[in-house]
């Protein structure tokens, strides 16, 4: 088999799966919205670089969204995307509709709590994370990888799944991989797509802002709340409409720091016309 | 291997169930609090029945019992444990210390919403269920067994768990398996063991009522209302001290009914002295 196989069926999955099981390989899952970008990409490779067989999702899940949110407007497609994952060698594609993945209402949930979804986009998109956690837990289940990658562009995203995984003792390792980045420096994400061409201009001065903060509070040097109401302000003076969060967290738990002394991260959430842009960095 | 091997970590439980997945084995789980019973010894019976390598655990779950509830009081008895487990054929035990199972803090829950635990024990026991299909959940993912077996005498904490094996996509079928009774009919519990001699005498009420409802309710005949009213009575009057419930409900929603018009379920809940018993019949 060395093309792509597109399953549609959460039994079609497990039995694409159990056949490169059966042949001794690892599996490595890639679980998307679709609308498929080098970030992705950059996920099937890093399966691949392990010895995994790469076997990705593509699920726009409601259940993430809020009622406000783009669930309807996010972008699909499906012909792009399996193009672009036969490419990159991904062996397996599953492209469920909404009934198979919810065939009854799902009267289940995983919540992660305590300070990984307390701030940041938590208070901006009350269950979103419950909506993320289910539904990753759902593929996991469908799949049963060795290993699940995700980007650090979502970076409160994965360190709530890295908390799932271990705290229901999921027999899946959860793989960050590093953000991918336009050559100017914007985080690649599939909601660039909305950006008119001046609001693309704009967007840059997220990733500046992150640079900036991260240099001005690195070894205590600033403290936090100075260096994070400079860049709201630059981010509003370049253009941006509204900022919900400019703020360095802890790098494992997100709780908010006042002082950095150990390994932090910064995440931003800002509004541009309509779309909401997230990123973040290391400190 | 024909004796039972003892395990307390989950990697020694992961080392120990590999070794009979390599020998092509399937796995059949048995999720207990210790003090064990027939109806226990049946579960793993079940397993075996099945062709399964029977997977016992024993961990009495903190986070299932309320702050007034008997968690400190509840029997444990490792030894005698592990000597049932053995004469039942029982392969592997594992028995972790709290420690063992929550490491840390436990930030992760799994609930399951609706019906199924809107009533019945749910009232009187907030935050019960979602502890049990936590711990549960931690275990499946700890052992991965094919099947994991309950008893029908939790029918409620049953139906929670088919459920969230459902909408999680587990890769695990949840068994159910018919509740063991005295030879008087006193469904087999742990907790039976807090009964004095007299107590022991007017629990028997508790099945004998049931009988009497459910031909009562049967297709029809009496309102559940009705039935419901005169087993409640009847239970005051045998000398049980507070009847919590005593209900008619739909055998897998476990909505409650009006008329008897499909399978259902009658359920019992109540306190004798200190001790509170539940049992359950089908319809």
């Amino acid at each position: 088999m060395t093309s792509l196989a597109i399953v549609r069926t959460v039994s079609d999955l497990r039995r694409a799966v159990a056949e490169y099981r059966a042949a001794g390989r690892t599996i490595g899952m890639v679980p998307t919205m679709g609308a498929l970008h080098e970030g992705h990409v950059s996920l099937v490779k890093g399966a691949l670089d392990r010895g995994d067989v790469p076997v990705a999702s593509i699920f726009v899940n409601p259940t993430q969204f809020g009622p406000n949110e783009d669930f309807s407007a996010y972008p699909r497609g499906e012909a792009d995307d399996f193009a672009k994952l036969e490419a990159a060698h991904c062996r397996i594609v599953f492209a469920p509709s909404v009934e198979e993945m919810y065939p009854g209402p799902q009267l289940t949930t995983v919540t992660v709590g305590g300070s990984i979804t307390e701030g940041l986009c938590g208070p901006f998109r009350p269950g979103h994370f419950q909506g993320v956690a289910t539904v990753v837990c759902k593929l996991l289940m469908m799949a049963t990888p060795d290993r699940g990658y995700f980007g650090e562009k979502d970076y409160q995203q994965l360190q709530v799944l890295k908390r799932m995984a271990r705290d229901l003792n999921l027999p899946v390792e959860i793989v960050g991989m590093p953000t991918i980045r336009e050559p100017d420096g914007l985080a690649m994400s599939s909601r660039n797509r909305y950006l008119s061409a001046e609001e693309r201009q704009r967007a840059l001065a997220m990733y500046r802002a992150l640079v900036t903060a991260a240099n001005a509070v690195r070894d205590g040097r600033t403290a936090c709340a100075t260096a994070e109401a400079e860049a709201t302000q630059s981010l509003l003076k370049a253009g941006f409409d509204k900022v919900e969060y400019f703020s360095v967290v802890d790098a494992n738990t997100l709780a908010p720091l006042a002082k950095v002394t150990g390994p932090a991260r910064i995440a931003a959430a800002a509004r541009l016309g309509r779309t909401r842009l997230i990123d973040n960095i290391a400190v």
